[in-house]
């Protein structure tokens, strides 16, 4: 194996320290909802931090942006790293911030070693990961995998989206427009915060991650009558909360204890007419779950349809079933996962093969080329929340792990 | 006993079919909002009626509605016979209705028979029984139970008060200034639609209501940690929809094995952040509950909020806890309930004591003068819904114990 390098740690925190203050709230998080000014404002740090390491800079018509380090032997071909430097409303410091500054110092650190690789590396910040408009646009869009319909009704607005677009000179057609050939890439990894407790509980520094989860979501009403709260006697009440109350507490119930380990969510409930005097007539409500097995969330989708029928049956109430999405899960390369593996394993890191429940660009990169992701461990697993925090050594141990497994991908081609 | 009169069940018919095409609405219901177009336009109807069968017409400070038989020999008493000609939005056709037009029918038959009564009649539409504006508005400040801070916060909204006291040229120094004298009260009756199912279950043509119920309302918080619905386990979670749609089943549950025949009812809850994909961090709900006793009130308030405590343990979840409202029983007049009793029974009506869970003006006129209430069977307990239904000979036979009823009561000044 060839010697080990290792980033510089404190020259990644300090752009990361830098990325933070772009669109910092008063309680430490960070605010940088996708082609939002704070957004384009990381942006164009991103592309002058390259420059002055005097990188190649790039922006795809997806809006995706590059420093390239290219190679005079790479034939065409680019080994990508990144992630996102969007946040969610109200978000944290390192989701997304982490692998895009990993990625820009591992490009540093090989230049600076003067290693001349058979392919070109790319450190990439994908556009609208976190879905404030689109969801995953930037890595669907290279990918090829972005359907026009996306724009139909995008999770942030038709209206939203459009602004947005306007605002940093994108055009729907330069997004589809976006693909890159399969056959010119080598690779994508990247490096993020885990955005769960597993590698803090464990006291494991390094998490490689074997698939990114399938998820199912549904929208569920469940419809009985309203009623006079004082007048209407209990048992003759068709209680549209009480119904939905009923299937929310069922939902856990029947997760625990035959899907263990596995997720499902009620994030949304509302009562209809919604009076602190009437009986529900109607229990709005979305049901969201995941499983990195597709026949699992087969499984997992017959019983809480059946437990939500037969919740509704049981309190007299109709019930009404909606498919809302379905994403299928993403298994990962295992050639890439096993490079970021004997990458850890050289730095003398403790490592663990997990699953990711959230979604990552890795996911849609996954469909064209080698695609493999690094965790390391977040505080207490807060995410999407301002006190999301990563230990600065962590950070250094994931962008560790990222640089070595990249080199070794990169000489595997 | 004098004879018994019975009013003219066609007329009064007609009178209601006339009132339910005042704000008629396509499903068939009434929308006739305290104060608004349509609700105006039937108290007109009201005072025209009144006048064509020579009945004096008043209209106080408060806006209520009033026909009035006065006799030479009342000595400036008067027994009220009423209700209120409001409905809820989309509401329907009787409940209100019934007991004005029955109360008009009722003066016009003493009038036809030439009777002298040693007490002035009065026929009134109370101001907003139903609550659009402030609920109770015109039978408490007659009663002079109404509290100038109804209008801090009322529950129609400052802004729509405002509005309605404009619109039908009113005050709010005006409407605190129409209490009566009590003691120049001599009772008041009110007949009504049940609003429930038990006397059309138990085939029982006439209720007398001994009391109606308190209620009381809490506004409950569960504070747990929103978090991702992907990447937190589920043991991990500091789920609030899961803690509070355990309390809503515990709700139920304790109420149908402790308080039986008691109402409790979660009509209103919301989940923050509220998105599909975000486990919920907060739960807000509005409880409420009601008895007919302040004592069983105190049982009931002392184990939901116990409930909600231990539920919220359970999940691992803060509680916040807010008093909203609270309303004391209130019970109706013995000798008022007797005489009710007496007419029925002299009908040849079968009849049954009961309470009544929903709010009336009676509750308000029970603070100063002999007050009681007759119900009449409600088709399938439907209240407040344009569905509502009373068979014309039940609108008739509630009319007549109403009549006679009063008559009795009358005489006994």
């Amino acid at each position: 194996m060839p010697s080990l390098l290792r980033v510089d740690a404190d020259r990644l925190r300090g752009d990361l320290e830098e990325l933070a203050a772009i669109g910092a709230t008063p309680a430490g998080g960070v605010d940088r909802p996708a082609l939002g000014e704070a957004h384009l404002e990381a942006r164009r740090w991103f592309l002058e931090r390259a420059a002055e390491a005097l990188l190649e800079t790039c922006i795809d018509s997806a809006g995706n942006h590059s420093a390239i380090l290219p190679s005079p032997r790479s034939g065409g071909r680019t080994l990508l790293l990144g992630s996102h430097l969007d946040t969610v409303p109200n978000g944290g410091r390192f989701d997304g911030a982490l692998g895009v500054a990993a990625a820009l110092e591992a490009l540093r650190r090989v230049s600076e070693e003067g290693l001349e690789l058979p392919v070109d590396l790319e450190a990439i910040d994908f556009t609208d990961e976190e879905g404030t408009l689109v969801g995953l646009l930037g890595s669907e869009a290279m990918a090829g995998t972005l359907r026009p319909d996306a724009f139909a009704s995008p999770r942030g607005g038709a209206d939203a989206v459009a602004a947005a677009l306007a605002r940093s000179g994108m055009t729907r057609a330069g997004i589809l427009a976006a693909r890159r050939e399969p056959a010119s890439l080598a690779g994508y990894l990247e490096l993020h915060v885990e955005q769960g407790p597993r590698l803090e509980r464990d006291g494991i520094a390094i998490g490689i991650v074997s698939e990114i989860v399938g998820s199912r979501s549904f929208e569920l009403s469940f419809v009985g009558r309203a009623a006079h709260a004082g007048t209407t006697p209990v048992a003759d009440r068709a209680d549209a909360g009480l119904g939905a109350a009923s299937f929310v507490v069922a939902t856990r119930e029947l997760v625990v204890a035959e899907f263990p380990g596995r997720v499902a969510t009620i994030g949304r409930l509302s009562l209809s007419p919604g009076a602190f005097n009437v009986v529900p007539g109607r229990a709005d409500l979305a049901l969201e779950f995941r499983s990195p097995s597709a026949e699992e969330l087969d499984r997992m989708e017959d019983a809480l349809l059946e437990a939500a029928r037969a919740t509704a049956a049981v309190h007299r109430l109709e019930l009404e079933i909606r498919a809302s999405g379905r994403w299928e899960p993403t298994p990962l390369d295992a050639e890439a996962q096993s490079a970021l593996e004997r990458s850890a394993a050289a730095l003398g890191l403790s490592h663990v093969r997990l699953s990711s429940g959230a979604g990552h660009d890795a996911q849609a990169l996954a469909h064209v080329t080698r695609s493999a992701m690094v965790f390391v461990p977040s505080a207490g697993g807060v995410s999407h929340d301002p006190a999301e925090l990563i230990a600065w050594g962590d950070c250094a141990n994931g962008a560790d792990v990222l640089l070595n497994g990249a080199l070794e991908l990169a000489r595997s081609v």
